[in-house]
């Protein structure tokens, strides 16, 4: 398919130390002039922490958004300029706690493509060693161990999942699955 | 836990016709005041079709974000105060041209949740019948119909895999699981 659209304006409304917000002028499938709204974000990192006997953990975070609690792996924002994996070192060791010596890229997903030009990149942590907790002043959460099931249950026990950690937790059921 | 955060304003930056971007200041864990900018955007609504012969359908649709083609599932904003049903069967019929005369919520996902207030809602549509496509100017996409397994394998298939689709697509394994 030739692109459909093409781009005729950008310009950043808000620039926060998290993301841009932009607005686009474009041209559509028709030829019309229409209008873009959109956060622009480099990119995320997610960890799937493994450990050797098989479990894995995840956070029960209090998300200010939703005003409740959420089961999630630890995540964060990709700062303009910085490697993916080093966010994931960073994400895992603040969030819950652990640092890994094994790293293997698991995949990417895009999680709200509508609106946000973010990709999210996962990956597996293994030969875990505790280190302790490092939490920011806008970050809550405790950190809990299970197995890949519970985890899978635990994800969708919430009122609503958390697209982006069963994004990852499919991620690393698929490459269990390639390499049993 | 006891709510770790409290607001103490909030201010819409931007309103326009699809989501609204706001800017809250808040209370951190530690007492000190944190700043928060997000989406505010009520629900979006996806649709997981299952003809009789057990296959679905995935739209290759072009997204301006991306400058490229993804696989993804029927999904739209749903407009304050409608219901997330209705904007399903309207999304149903523009984007993939079909109508269906049975619909089962499959459950919900929040794809951002850092940033976006979004809750996206999963219906199962089935009885399905041909009515044409209708799409917008803003959009561009053709329809395919595969099996479960191939739409699985069609999301992975991409640079990055959408993550609103992955969650659409466990959600009705989970349902069709437990039917059976």
């Amino acid at each position: 398919m030739n692109a459909p659209f093409r781009q005729l304006d950008t310009r950043i409304l808000i620039d926060n130390p998290w993301h841009r917000y932009c607005k686009d002028h474009y041209l559509q499938r028709d030829g019309s002039e229409g209008v873009y709204y959109y956060v622009d974000m480099p990119a995320s990192a997610a960890v799937l922490p493994l450990f050797a006997d098989g479990s894995t953990l995840l956070l029960r975070s209090f998300r200010y958004l939703f005003g409740r609690e959420i089961w999630e792996f630890p995540i964060g924002g990709v700062a303009r300029g910085t490697d993916p994996l080093e966010t994931a070192r960073e994400e895992l060791r603040q969030e819950a706690g652990f640092v890994a010596t094994r790293w293997t890229p698991l995949g990417r997903a895009l999680p709200y493509k509508g609106v946000s030009t973010e990709t999210c990149h996962y990956f597996l942590a293994q030969d875990l060693n505790p280190c302790g907790q490092e939490l920011e002043a806008s970050e809550a959460a405790t950190v809990h161990r299970m197995t890949l099931a519970q985890a899978r249950e635990c994800l969708f026990a919430d009122d609503a999942v958390d697209g982006q950690s069963l994004a990852g937790l499919v991620h690393l059921e698929r490459h269990l699955a390639r390499r049993s």
